[in-house]
């Protein structure tokens, strides 16, 4: 069912790599509740992923953006702007990426160059989108920014290794940058942090599937998942959320409430048991 | 603007009094967006306030009950299911009093039989009620319960007396029966804590203009307002927002994730040195 | 090792029943670190108990109190002022009791007037306690108050039921007073969240023994057991923690902050699998 | 008073400048309570400062670090190691700069080359000082570490810049490396969230005597100061907080919980209405 709660919107969507990605799910959505949008991803992505075909889905242009150069987000800024005609009202920033995770290395055996790059990605790309788009003054007023991220920001997760300490950044740069956004144009700032999710950047966390199993099982409603979260998204950016900012939303089954659920006492208990 | 969002849905709205209620204009606004919907209040509310100008716009039947008696939310709840023919998706739950903050009793000095009564009204009552729904599996699945609160559950406000308490226990209360009546039902329960309102329930609490004018200073996008929170709370009970569960959800401008704003921290420093 | 840290500290200690109570380690500690101390109980909890043999351990006077009525603190307090000539230096509230836990009524299904001692009996007689010391100015200045708490306040446990909701209400109180106390007399109040434990009173929950190994199989050092937590106490009481103040302590081997370990990970996958 | 609470026990010192360091207080109260210790800094701060003054009253050597060098850092740990013939017991890391605070640069228009090293200094530099302790195997079991931050990392203050993110990068840290710390070799892992402090580090945010007597105004028990946090951080390094890890502890006279406090609230007032 779709509302048209976004109609006469214009916004830029980061992230979407192929169907799996929450981005992509969040474009779709977006269009199909009358938003227009940009879409934009590295080179790289591009040609690894299929956004050409969500973008003929979107009727969408596609401006190719390195997030974490500030040259980049002021061209892709511009062009927008440029394409839409004036202001926008929405951004999604989906980043994140550990080489310390893709290689293998244990967060007690980091490689320090690996956590630049990692916190530079995933979080610090945040704050360039953002001082862009404010000094271009490139969202209207009450306009909405959210960017996906974890639990793992919180409580540690095994495995997750730096991208927790990325995703601890980012939600701080939310609401360190939402206080003075809000204070001089009206621009909220929120994060979401989503159940864990079968999408390709999500492969790369070794025991993927266990966690998502764990963390389902955990969850009263169970995971939320890239649909689920795309809807979630999309009121965010409506005008029905405008006097939400500087908040980390938990959109994940209920999970982030959790202490231990039946299901997972149980399944720990005969594990346990069958050890010995 | 309208956008059907709760088009076939129904639901039962407690706590309307008169036009400054939170209440009320959630009950405005669920109509607006398609939803049918019952009213509730004690005898006592619906003869002091002005319900029934609002039960005439929307098209509403008022069911009596004191949310405090268990017996009154069974008559309600069945008679509600019997008006819908069946079961029903959301309720908004908007009921708090001390009588504590009410006549003056400072917190260290509180009358117990009060607090008693703070606690069995503005937070009990709502484990009355989801025990209620829950025994007669009187919500749909994917259905929403959405409970106001405040932030003195977590941070301490002068005059707010044992209200802030009462929220604590009423917050728990959202997340301990979130988690069963999700895992069995798949039915939602979250708060909302909401900034600081100019309704005839906040009027209670000494210094609450002042306690406004604060609240206002600090959030970099200003006090969101009883409009706001209907807008909000709609949100909630559409089908966008299906995976948040056991949530407590801040709708407050900005206000909980700030520390000190400039013109709080302005206004703060004449106040002080003009007191020298 | 003894470190003479509570020496010439005097204080109130509530709740210790038998050896396994965290209330009765906290008891030998202080006295270990030269405090002097008032053992206090309910007459029934004295007559089921061993406390006389902790109070001729720890030279102490038993004052038998039910912390429930205003009556007995008030008598509690009066007594130990006189034993000690005057005001004094700490206090520990280490109470909380479930008719509903203990007669195995579910959370969907509260008897209220159960409920309502469970409030009554784990929370309300903090408040209580609390606002009989400050009527009778019965704290030094820069002297402790601990409640003893758990995390079901802040996320849900199967199985510990409506306790959740009352630990979340003394967290509350702690807060809710210790800015009132802290302002007039400079007294802090704090809560320390605790591992579960194998007390008495934790035996009362179903599958606490479950509940035990789960914590502990996530805890990167372990449940924190009684003896720790003990020693724990004495350093809030002492006086290199006087600006400490309103805030609820996880004492729990890191529990706290994790979102899964190693070792549950493995349990339960092994224990999903095996259920196939 | 003191209480040979660190008798027997050793540790390191990071960023101790002058008589006003937190670090200088906490060398100085560990050394009382019978602790050998390490002192270190950078080169340009040993110059700049009276470390040496410091390490004559401690009868402590300075070891030159610059904690954002690996290289350094073994060095650093291999002479300790040396020095007290093998492991040791605790840390203290007391480092933070921000180069656009400095230079004045407002959180809208950040330097990113700065914020690099604001990040590096002030938080990356933590999880190398671990990396560099457990891969040497340089602290004991039951040994402790402990890092100084604020409370920005939740909340926004205005003026934190992006020191604010620097510190929830710290304390997400101090998590995700006592998952493994504690587990692997049962070392804690805390970090300290300090009321303002007068040291020469906070001098450089701008308005800090503002913020120092908002703080205050704001904190039942007043501002801790630096004395306080060094009682404080020495019971953290002691054998009675074993099992505490992964916490944020607020070290406040209770600013963390509060909402309003009646100076604030008279001040702002008073300010408020003196500007019309």
């Amino acid at each position: 069912m779709t509302y048209n709660l976004l109609k006469g919107k214009k916004g830029i969507i980061f992230g979407a790599l192929n169907e799996q990605s929450i981005a992509w799910k969040v474009a779709e959505r977006a269009v199909e509740e009358g938003a227009e949008i940009v879409l934009t991803n590295t080179a790289m992505s591009i040609r690894l992923g299929s956004i050409d075909e969500l973008a003929a889905k979107c009727n969408a242009p596609i401006i190719e953006a390195d997030a974490t150069s500030v040259e980049d987000l002021e061209r892709l800024v511009d062009k927008t702007m440029e394409h839409f005609g004036g202001q926008f009202d929405f951004v999604l920033h989906s980043i994140g990426m550990s080489p310390n995770v893709r290689k293998g290395r244990p967060y007690q055996d980091l490689n320090y160059d690996f956590l630049s790059k990692t916190l530079d990605i995933s979080a610090v790309s945040f704050h360039k989108l953002l001082q862009v788009l404010y000094a271009k003054n490139a969202v209207k007023e009450w306009g909405s920014v959210v960017a996906l991220t974890y639990m793992a920001a919180q409580r540690t997760f095994v495995g997750y290794g730096d991208m927790a300490d990325a995703k601890a950044l980012l939600e701080s740069i939310a609401r360190s940058f939402g206080a003075i956004y809000g204070r001089d144009h009206k621009v909220r700032i929120n994060t979401v942090s989503q159940s864990p999710t079968e999408t390709t950047a999500g492969k790369g966390v070794k025991g993927m599937g266990g966690m998502l199993e764990f963390a389902d099982s955990m969850s009263p409603l169970g995971n939320a998942l890239a649909e689920d979260c795309a809807n979630y998204v999309v009121t965010l950016f409506s005008d029905l959320t405008r006097k939400v900012t500087m908040q980390n939303l938990y959109h994940d089954g209920g999970f982030s409430s959790m202490g231990l659920s039946e299901s997972v006492y149980h399944a720990f208990l005969n594990g346990s048991n069958s050890d010995e």
